[in-house]
């Protein structure tokens, strides 16, 4: 069951989340992530999904909807259980809020890295370059680079996951 | 093998730790715990050990330094293979600068309910009424009413694990 979210916004939270506040947040929690899976209505054969994630547990789900009201973007969705993420998949968002806010307030953790990594494939999709067999496999190599990812990449590349929750957010 | 530290300090690195940004990077990553074992040496029988955490893996060993630096107290420690700990025990220091500090800049996820429980116990702690048969009793019962302590609580009471750490830090 999706906890109910009060009508009346986050009056009295006063979570007041401000730059630097969420930079160290998505330090610690943020996860910068290329999704690359089989999807036979892409014209390279390929969905290439970049998303930035944010888990955390069903007690702090007013958190994940005040990182979305203040970032204005993205979606609170189940992760799995009783966590939730924020998410954000939308390339234009993605190109137009997450990489200027990051850029402005840079991470101070090794996960920049990541984040530079992100960037350059969000940045080249943006340009169509993703649609060309030397950008994805340029894309491919990228990903497999990125923490975490080598494994999801190949597995991925095997099997074609459920497309709903990003159909959602476009 | 701990990772060799440059004697030049940070240099370089710029990371400049804003208290926002550290407050965000707790929120996320940070572990307010209430340590209780067995210790002979103590009045009540029991040694009890407050300590903030920040567990990280070793590329982000020097952002650990730099919470300590920013900080101006703590130790940073193996904590097991490749993770290394910020760590604060010293009941001084939690009482001086990381109550304070959580006090002005204050947590904005639920883990602030396990500071108030954490900042409870230190503040007994420096009246001296965990000596009590008392104050022990009721910091036992705190303790058990944090996240993740309860198991630890209990299997404390049973064994007596080695103190060398806390020593180094106090």
């Amino acid at each position: 069951m999706t906890p109910q979210r009060p009508d009346v916004g986050n009056a009295g939270l006063n979570l007041r989340l401000s730059p630097e506040w969420i930079v160290g947040f998505i330090d610690g929690e943020g996860c910068f992530h290329i999704g690359i899976s089989k999807h036979s209505d892409m014209k390279i054969g390929f969905q290439i999904l970049p998303e930035l994630t944010v888990v955390q547990h069903q007690r702090d789900i007013d958190l994940l909807y005040e990182l979305r009201s203040t970032m204005n973007c993205g979606v609170v969705r189940r992760n799995h259980g009783d966590r939730f993420c924020w998410r954000v998949r939308n390339l234009k968002n993605l190109s137009e809020v997450i990489i200027p806010f990051f850029n402005k307030y840079p991470l101070r953790s090794k996960k920049n890295l990541e984040y530079l990594k992100f960037r350059k494939v969000v940045l080249m999709m943006q340009k169509g370059e993703h649609l060309t067999k030397d950008g994805f496999q340029q894309i491919l190599k990228i990903a497999s680079e990125m923490n975490r990812a080598k494994p999801k990449v190949e597995s991925d590349l095997r099997e074609s996951p459920s497309q709903d929750e990003n159909s959602g957010n476009r």
